[in-house]
């Protein structure tokens, strides 16, 4: 029988990855889509690509029955979240997409969202959603913190090499390439065609991303000391798609050869023959992570570079990886669909 | 039990576009795939967004085993193509995505195309592929020919309101915007990204281009006498997406009612409320067409607009739907993957 | 000795093609630069681009001391505009790139922009600035008012073929594909890269486009009767460039024969061999129109294709070709920078 | 009175973007144009966007009367270009656009093009063509080689520093997006709109890319020790552009600092205010360089970014701004147009 499943937040663009996605699942049944601004309007009309779907119509949260809801993708602002996680009913489980339960510490949610946190008990109960990684704690979860989609991206490059040892902590530098679908449907000048085509810049510049708040609190817990890593987003005139290339000071093939081993039973991770490098386009819309491993002429250094889509494997396909585990379906399920290219 | 498949051509776009339908589909084993130039290649090395599918690895037609095949998708470029089918061993069911068996009558084949055709018999036995239209002759066919991506687009926003009688059949103006992806994998001067980014031309201006042949064919056959509209395609800097705005001389309300009442129950056909019009972006990756409808300020003019994906319904999906009929499966089956957007 | 120029709406995409063109201009010297939002600022703050031109700081319209002023650039928003310019000292020189004083008749203008105009007055003054057809005027003239993007191109195909007597008043289209930065710089969901990117859209359609009005005007009055064309205009995935597809009926050797001859001796206008074809990308950035005719199979149908670039010769360059003869300077002093293509 | 001005090579990207910039400048004549595949062509039919320019036909290089020409801009391929200039009278003044004779050992050469250089004593006599560093040189020299459009980047960013003594000679990164304007017009089909576009991936990783011999050459006789850079290059989805992202150990301030105070009297190098930094959108069409820089939250270490233009700055606007000098005219002249932005 199909779990019911309700989506907080369904205007913005991982909502509506996390309906795309849905709508082939084998096993989920939407029941509920909520959407402040939007309330009244059908999906359809918020997102034409969405029309054939069969859908309920876009409310307010309060005015969602949750008694016979199973999950909750909670696609909200952060910040606002909180509250409306707080506030949900206790039998549900719930799949996070926003920033507000990913730092374990509440001093270093507040150190970089600039307010003090205010579920923190919550925040302390909530299982960081990077799944590979965190598997049986997912499948035990109430609440999942799924990962940012920068924080991803540079974890699936570095958490092996950094486990085992492999690489220069104190030399890590992670300079990344995002499409502006991560920037969200707001309408800002700075996001329009006309600011964002045709050329690329530097953002968050000099240690300042929320992101490295993930990066430290994973990197430092895996290597057992403080791990502080350099990391330089630039926006890609794209609308999907990040890829990081990270330089790190270690051996290349016996970096390339434990990023083989640790992920040669995933299903999503791809580790590319020594030297050849993951393209964003060939990871689009799909839920695929693909690595790849370069030297350099001076031995001792290495170069890894992940691609990933950051509304899919990033976002909205994370999240739903995670429900599977939480509802006990296959991990895979629904979310098995090849990128589309070109 | 999964039917055996064989795809020829696998090494071009609408190749891979159908390998990446099939690698979710329910009932299909993908058992050979050919590409000429490419031989000896992996799939996931010429195209890796389908790194993650196993496949077999790629051969030259000869090579083929076709004993256990069920059924051939050629997707090889014209004129080559009916050499390659007449020699297929005859238990095979073919679509083909070629130009080569679409028209009826030999002598258009050589007006449009340049040269005789070379296996005059199958041309008569071929059924046209537009599946919403030609469904009974589908089911029963050996060998389909799937339409021009184009030529679908015109069609889907015209054929009900030829057969209805509801537009003057004399003054029919198909304006078209093609993605660039329809051009093929061709390493040519006026393909490259430098050429065709960042602005848009018209293209086969004047009433030359080859899917004017269908578009006389279909449509003359529908009206009972010649119906010769006037079709302007123009380079859209995408890689997928077809707009057609058809302009017609009718009433547009009664134009709306028509293609909603001939589209109602058909599952990839979606006709918008009148006076709202699609967008190419909402139909990308997906085997729907969207379609609209508009007045003018002067009575009796009115424009249909219709979008594809020219990969998906305007090739490849189109392709699939067609063989579901051909062996028995769901006509949607693996077809209902909802577009990406954004 | 130079010309002191004033540009008010210095902050949206006009007001900036102004000053890119101004940098280079030979006689004309910036000594004032308006924006009531970003008043404070400097012009390469807002338009990192012009960082290294040497300007005055952005201010408010009333900070500017117009005594020393020759001409002003009037880039702001339609109906802000009339009460802007009717308060401008009488000395002054104006080149208006808003709708407001376009339309002769206040009846065409509060139909088209549905309110009632509040400077009637000057309205009537005003001379259309559309350079090739109203030189003598534009030189005598103290108020100029630029045309519309779209309907400056749908001109340039039209106005000598209307003059001439060659085509079906009756029975013409434009089918119109424009860049994004047309729609100017204001933060709205429909103008993000992520919605706007990879695919194409119909806009205005029906007949409803503002400037119809301005078509009606000058079309009507060149014919000496009533001419209502149909024009769609769609949004091209690009910032720049404006492509006109016009079906008219006539005769296509005629209508090539007599644009070649109109435009034989214009420094700004090139007319393609017949059957050649023009694209957006090779007039971008520059203030050229090209232009191409071809025919139809059907005997007395043709079709007419200009392209130019929305921001230059669409506006800013129009601007300044029309206050060069304001001015007595040369029509094409600084406007004769090449496109840039790729 | 003019200099007579010759381009070999001038149906590629960077003799299409000599001709854009030389129509404006005040004191060159283009008398002679050679392209070997499209002699007889005009350039208006190779590039459209030079069709409003009066220039002379294509020719192969063996039908230009050199006797009365000052200088010859060559945008050939290297290898072929050596023994072209070889051949060319000694009364020329040659600016080259290829790689032939930017590296002054030719063991160098042989290193990084794969074969032996065919004019060994003219590659010891060229001038490396960054301008900005080698100007006196360049005014005296006969031949002078212009630099890669990557390693001007690169350089632009690092050469003061190194002068300066300010950072960490063994661990300088530069991460660089590039447009793919850079790799030609070749048609290639991993060069295919299809294939680059809505994505971006490395290329050249691991210490192979050739315009590391220029790195090497240059930073180590600057620090008068070898100095080995680490560098990977970017295919961005623009046509131009290249966007330098250099990861240095030093003082950000006292960086920030000596790249002001070094480029403060340079009329095409824009320094941004601390914490600020360029996009390659506002270079795009101009002759600048737009410089950027920013600590990290870790003490010591620095992020420098560079933008300009790869036709215009890193290409032929350099290659220009070098003519100027070698003639005797203003070193600025015809090249101060403004960035083309949006």
């Amino acid at each position: 029988m199909a779990h019911k499943i309700a989506i907080l937040g369904a205007s913005g663009y991982t909502g509506a990855e996390l309906v795309r996605l849905l709508s082939t699942h084998p096993s989920y049944d939407i029941v509920a889509l909520s959407a402040d601004r939007k309330a009244g309007q059908s999906m359809g009309q918020v997102f034409p690509h969405l029309r054939h779907v069969d859908l309920p119509v876009l409310v307010k949260i309060d005015e969602i029955d949750f008694s016979g809801v199973d999950l909750v993708f909670c696609a909200l602002p952060h910040a606002t979240t909180q509250n409306v996680i707080k506030a949900l009913p206790s039998h549900l489980k719930v799949v996070d997409l926003s920033a507000d339960f990913r730092l374990r510490d509440p001093a270093d949610y507040e150190k970089w969202y600039g307010q003090p946190h205010a579920a923190v008990e919550m925040q302390r109960e909530a299982v960081y959603g990077l799944t590979e990684f965190y598997r049986d704690d997912i499948r035990a979860a109430r609440l999942v913190a799924c990962t940012g989609c920068n924080a991803a991206t540079g974890q699936f490059a570095l958490r092996p090499l950094i486990s085992a040892g492999l690489i220069d902590l104190d030399d890590i530098i992670i300079d990344l390439k995002t499409g502006v679908s991560g920037a969200g449907r707001s309408p800002k000048e700075n996001l329009l065609h006309a600011e964002l085509s045709e050329g690329t810049h530097a953002y968050g510049v000099g240690g300042v991303h929320r992101h490295l708040g993930e990066f430290d609190q994973e990197f430092s817990k895996l290597a057992g000391r403080k791990v502080e890593v350099q990391f330089t987003p630039h926006l890609l005139p794209a609308n999907r798609g990040i890829l990081a290339t990270v330089y790190v000071k270690g051996d290349p093939q016996a970096i390339h050869a434990e990023l083989s081993r640790a992920y040669a039973d995933e299903p999503f991770l791809v580790v590319l023959p020594f030297g050849e490098h993951p393209s964003t386009r060939h990871v689009r819309g799909g839920n695929f992570v693909h690595l790849g491993v370069a030297g350099d002429r001076r031995s001792g250094r290495a170069i890894v570079i992940a691609a990933l889509d950051n509304l899919t494997k990033g976002s909205s396909g994370q999240a739903i990886q995670n429900a599977n585990l939480m509802l006990g379906e296959e991990e895979t399920a629904g979310l098995m669909l090849a990128p589309v290219f070109p």
